[in-house]
């Protein structure tokens, strides 16, 4: 591993880029790059950045000005090699969904196969959960490894996930924090490069993206996630990165478990042979992404899932980082179940409302700093199509808090219904709409 | 005078806010006024402010959105209120110009007539002058005063030119102060708002806008300094202050001096019945405009000019402020004076180079902390159209420090051009262009 010098860059003056910028005008490399330089040393202020984002917000940026930028983000901190390895790495990035728990059972799989998986990962903020979050379910298991314990464990065992260290693109920490609390989260330009700079940084050679659209999206929209999906894929070839997309459909919370805890139980289950079909479909089709970027094909992934394979990789990552495999999960104190009111088949789940619902039961965090309630979740019963019948379970809360219930409730009120047989089911079509990449 | 009690608000949060904007929203009543009151307080952040003030440049805002922003920034401090001079107010505001000198003729000419003009100013940032710099020109003349003592001044002698106080519209200073390093300054809503919200806290019954338009003014098109001023004055309307704005030409500097100590010294000749032809014309025509607008007519302003009257006046203005009206001007230590390298006509003399070189002589500020020089500045010697002979003087330059010379000539390089007779003259047209009001 090694870091990159800082460059040498002009001076400008951050009223000059915000004016050229505000007025429609393209920024140049030399520009970006003090920008973002100084906006890490604190030369240019919170206060310009914001006014500087709205604007790229409302007026866009060009391919090269998001390739500058995404350069310049990494450029700002260390950048990582794991040529040393002796392996291929190829990552996964998910733009984070209700119930989306696929890293989980997907890089033990891929590791199966003998690439490296350095799954750099976060902790959840809002309604969609972080996959560090789920991970801490498991007693003993810890997110934070030096890059010397990260780079062994790629060597030993494969795969890893662990938590993003500071000294990645230190930039886009401080960017997207500025973002957060300035209304600028949801423009393209800067997503993209957010995300890019970290994944070209943490040194992986492919990467595939699994870009979301649908109402439990962070992009609602297929368009507007289509034009992520392939700014991302661009910006990873134009860094030497293997990089591909799918667009895959969040309109529906992702398998049955929401949660902490019971989205382990389900991973496991999972890595176990069986778990929900939707679950299954995407781990698998996201490992041959990976598995075919990083050069690895004909190997038969389905089966790594059923003979067992996939689960003895679990264990040994878990046990790597300090886990118990074996370990009894956490139970939550209460439960409340919903019951069906009427025979009929089950039309609509809105991802949103119960990403919600799961978020206000303690499962996810509205401050950075709270801490989530590991056993605190939803889990589903049934899913859009299947028969249900009156007086059967559809869905349970799970909380150490009784009072939280009614909160959570009032989430889902309306998002869910059963109708008639023959009647059209609202999930907004099949799991993986789109392939992006070569 | 009085001070308006806070209002009782509803919270908001600001990210919804500017989520809003952003989006094409109007902002409600009740959120403009949490958004001001919110912001003055501290609990709106400065990077918040500014994506907010980024998104209005570029998404604009209705009427109706601008006058809640104006009477907010309102509400942010005191209201002061002269209903017990017993005798009407009216004031005059610039948007600022190349030599624009005209509050110094203007006010001890309205007040001959019984109008009490109470014109709070400001101190100059960039290429245009402020008028408390002029005026500090003069030994012992001084700006800030109680508002007690401006009260008794106007009641006394009729005309007062003073600092605002800070307690006047305090959410406008912070906003300023943070559109002028986020790159918003020339956002019409903002401006307006700006503008008007103090001009309708100082408690003026009636007010005349000077909007320029041209190269040397704060917007050069006239189509967009239209409509700031007809969104001022239906501000002003709507406050119940009876307004009206001429649209001056700001292509060619006002007069002859561009400084502060020699634009004292021709705003003297104007009082003294003399002066350059377009300084008289705008000052009778500003005059006149006030004084309509505080319902006194039929009065000969010119004569005023003529017999001294309005001389008196200003003696006494200046005197009551601590400044000794016959005392002699600074003059600069250094000149150097350009000569007409040609027989002809004078066809071109651009006001923005011009300022420009004024403040590089010391007569304006790059930082509000900075002094200027009192001494420093340009004078004209011949004005578009004038014939000038070869080696005759053009303009001189003044500073108090010789190195200055360079860069001020830089400055007005190609700024001006010595044409043949029967060449069209670049001066964009009459001084006054337009009457916007009832």
């Amino acid at each position: 591993m090694s870091s990159t010098p800082a460059r040498t860059i002009e001076a400008f003056d951050a009223v000059d880029l915000i004016h050229a910028k505000r007025d429609h005008s393209e920024l140049s490399t030399p520009q970006i790059d003090w920008l973002i330089d100084a906006y890490t040393r604190g030369y240019v202020g919170d206060e310009q950045m914001a006014a500087m984002t709205m604007a790229i917000f409302l007026n866009g940026m060009s391919r090269r000005e998001i390739r500058d930028m995404t350069m310049a983000m990494i450029n700002s901190g260390e950048r990582m090699s794991f040529e040393g390895l002796g392996k291929p790495t190829t990552d996964k990035h998910s733009t984070g969904g209700v119930g989306d728990k696929i890293t989980l059972p997907l890089m033990p799989l891929v590791a199966v196969f003998g690439a490296a998986v350095p799954q750099l990962s976060g902790r959840g903020l809002g309604h969609t959960g972080g996959t560090l979050d789920k991970l801490e379910s498991i007693p003993g298991w810890r997110a934070n490894l030096s890059n010397e314990e990260m780079f062994a464990q790629l060597q030993d065992v494969g795969g890893v996930i662990c938590a993003a260290g500071s000294g990645l693109a230190p930039a886009d920490g401080k960017l997207y924090a500025l973002r957060d609390i300035t209304g600028t989260v949801e423009a393209i330009p800067l997503i993209a490069s957010s995300i890019m700079s970290k994944k070209i940084a943490e040194g992986t050679s492919a990467l595939v993206l699994d870009v979301k659209f649908g109402s439990g999206a962070f992009l609602k929209d297929i368009e507007r996630s289509r034009e992520l999906a392939r700014t991302m894929v661009a910006l990873g070839e134009d860094a030497g990165v293997a990089t591909s997309a799918l667009l895959t459909n969040m309109n529906v919370p992702l398998g049955l478990a929401i949660g902490n805890a019971n989205e382990v139980r389900e991973s496991l289950e999972v890595l176990a042979g069986g778990g929900p079909a939707d679950v299954v479909e995407l781990t698998v089709a996201l490992a041959r992404e990976m598995l075919t970027l990083a050069g690895i094909v004909d190997v038969d992934v389905e089966a790594a899932l059923k003979d067992g394979r996939a689960m003895d990789k679990w264990n040994a990552v878990i046990r790597a980082q300090g886990g118990d495999p074996t370990a009894v999960m956490p139970v939550a104190k209460e439960t409340h179940t919903v019951l069906a009111d009427r025979d009929g088949v089950l039309v609509d789940q809105q991802a949103l409302p119960f990403g919600i619902g799961a978020w206000r039961l303690g499962a996810g965090r509205a401050r950075k700093q709270d801490p989530v309630q590991h056993a605190a979740g939803i889990d589903l019963h049934a899913k859009p199509g299947d028969t249900v019948r009156r007086g059967e379970p559809l869905f349970t809360l799970s909380a150490d808090e009784p009072e939280r219930f009614a909160r959570a409730l009032e989430a889902v009120e309306g998002a869910w219904r059963i109708g008639d047989p023959g009647e059209p089911i609202l999930d907004g079509g099949p799991l993986i709409a789109e392939r992006i990449g070569n």
